[in-house]
């Protein structure tokens, strides 16, 4: 069952994080609508985030509550320790209603009976399916409330993880290895494109030896040929052709946390220039990875990757790292720290990030990453994959 | 490349229909942030609706308008035939910024350009990755604008399928049915049920002998043992047991379209109460598409449904089926119209619905369902699969 994942113990410390950060903003409760810091406060886990659900906080009661549609009350059973008490659920006519009734209206009067209906109410107002009119309901049924921006007070208390965390990250990096593995094994010219997302996608799911594979929270990503200028384009019907770069970024999935991995492969014999791009940002990644310890910034980090690319006449206008761990479709970001030119986030031992510095050109596009942890020492990369370009 | 998929023609009249409403309306833009609404309209199709993006259409200006983020902007190119002027990206700052930068900070400067920032703008309040921050921060840089809410506008010109888009809905069907017979016959004692995901995995992103399939937007649902008296749990490293029901969701995707089924299946003899409400619940389904046809509304179809089953002491409160089609996680429906009391919504030719009269108790689920058209004559399930309870 899900919901020994984690020992109740752990889930406390998080609680008691998140309202030690209620209290230090001065907010009487939090209303969590992130299904990441759902699961994260209560271990729930279910695909019922096309609902509207949530999970509130505040600094007096001791359990959050859980609030979800009628049908997923079982699963928050099944999946959390909550008692009885703190599952609370609306009914059907909710859903996509035509009765103009909003989940919204069941989980203001939850805050109702909470007693803060005329208190600080932190909101994810930023937050993937905290939508504008969840945010107008609560303002129409709680016409005393005062509403904050509280979209990353959770991500925040999620950014360093624990031993369990990181072993689970860690099992998702050796399903990660086994799934480019394979998705490198499959690519080749005439194959389809499909064929290969099948390959990565039975490599994700059956896992390993041990354990098998979650779902990731992004597809695999599988952009070949022009389609390389661009990240975030999926798997077609094309086959693979003689010339053709292909991108594969994907991740491992165990427990809901990840571990993602992009390399970069070519179908036949790679051009000179490619084959040079991928060894600078080879050195790129490694110069920043180097850069990583307790006691730096992120901007520092990137940095490290600039100044080493800069000298071979190259550049890049975008992040190459975030802040990740937990997540659910459609990210598997924390979007905290971001690992770019003004985030002055200082490192911290045990928290998690994916470097990605993508390079598009106007012809073609490269991907190499490795998901880091951030130990006493400096970066320990979770996956064990060889950093360079390949050919089919 | 995906910009192949449907014919300039077919959406050109899907911008006209929107049009058309946005006139009805009096709405001078619509802003749509509904990734299988974005698609809709212009052919839209990367996985990037983890960062803000938006399509723009207005009643004045012949193409809708794309806007982005910078990266993103060659996948738009290479997924729709929208004219260079028509697709617009931010600069990287905006994602996840630590500047006090937002994308829809971006998207009011391009509403302004178009010369509507004075007008009246629909909003898609309740649509999934339209944040509340979102539609603060139009508020803040749009202060002359009236906004209201148009949730579903494209949703209602979406309801009635064209021609091609059956057919790309009958190809999801093929690889439904290739899909559901892989994780049946992956079901046995002692299996894992990863496995069984893993095996669904394989048949729908393989699809048919002809072509391959896009990934679902929800992910195969596998609940087994006593999680199926919940729906939406997904798979667990638990192996199935002797004396496990065990329910199978999934949906082929081809092309963003869906054709979902659902079967229940069961590791060794089943008791007889389980067939027996397997029987009462396909005599439900086929009274319920016996009732289908042009001119009945949604709710007389639930009755057909809820008549029948009460025949044997049976209720449900749930709604027993939605619109569905082109969709984009976090889900396949979209959002109109439902098979539910109250819902007096009147069937028309070409409408297509996912019929899914789950039944849980106590102790145990099942799930059935069908997806249909309708058709002149009546209901046209796009799958051809047995409908009972299936065994290990």
């Amino acid at each position: 069952m899900s919901r020994d994942v984690f020992d109740d113990a752990e889930y406390e410390r998080r609680v008691e994080r998140t309202k030690a950060r209620l209290r230090e903003e001065d907010l009487d409760a939090i209303v969590v609508a992130d299904p990441a810091n759902m699961n994260y406060l209560t271990g729930y886990d279910g695909w019922s985030f096309y609902v509207h659900q949530a999970v509130v906080v505040t600094p007096e009661r001791d359990e959050p509550v859980w609030i979800g549609r009628g049908m997923d009350a079982g699963g928050a059973r099944a999946t959390t320790n909550l008692s009885e008490e703190s599952i609370l659920s609306y009914s059907d006519d909710h859903v996509h209603s035509p009765y103009d009734l909003h989940p919204m209206d069941f989980v203001a009067g939850v805050l109702e009976d909470l007693e803060v209906a005329d208190g600080r109410i932190g909101l994810e107002m930023d937050a993937a399916y905290f939508t504008a009119k969840s945010y107008t309901r609560l303002q129409q049924n709680l016409p005393e409330a005062e509403f904050e921006d509280a979209t990353l007070l959770v991500g925040w208390v999620r950014i360093k993880k624990s031993e369990r965390e990181l072993e689970y990250m860690r099992e998702a990096a050796r399903i990660s290895e086994n799934a480019m593995q394979a998705g490198l094994d499959a690519i080749e010219a005439g194959v389809p494109e499909y064929e290969a997302a099948a390959a990565i996608y039975d490599a994700l799911i059956n896992g390993t030896d041990e354990y098998g594979g979650d779902y990731p929270s992004i597809v695999p990503l599988l952009p070949s040929g022009d389609h390389t200028d661009t990240p975030h384009l999926t798997w077609t019907d094309r086959p693979f052709e003689d010339g053709d770069p292909v991108i594969i970024e994907l991740s491992g999935c165990r427990h809901r946390y990840h571990s993602p991995l992009a390399r970069t492969t070519f179908v036949g014999d790679p051009p000179a220039e490619l084959e040079e791009t991928a060894d600078i940002v080879v050195e790129g990644i490694e110069a920043a990875l180097d850069a990583v310890e307790p006691g730096v910034t992120c901007e520092s980090v990137e940095e490290a990757w600039r100044e080493t690319i800069a000298q071979y006449g190259l550049e890049k206008e975008d992040r190459i790292g975030y802040s990740m761990g937990l997540g659910y479709p459609p990210d598997w970001g924390e979007h905290t720290a971001s690992i770019r030119p003004g985030d002055e986030t200082v490192l911290e031992e045990d928290m998690t990030f994916h470097m990605i510095p993508g390079i598009w050109t106007a012809d073609v596009g490269m991907e190499i990453s490795e998901t880091f942890h951030v130990t006493s020492s400096g970066a320990e990369t979770l996956a064990d994959f060889p950093r360079r370009l390949f050919t089919t």
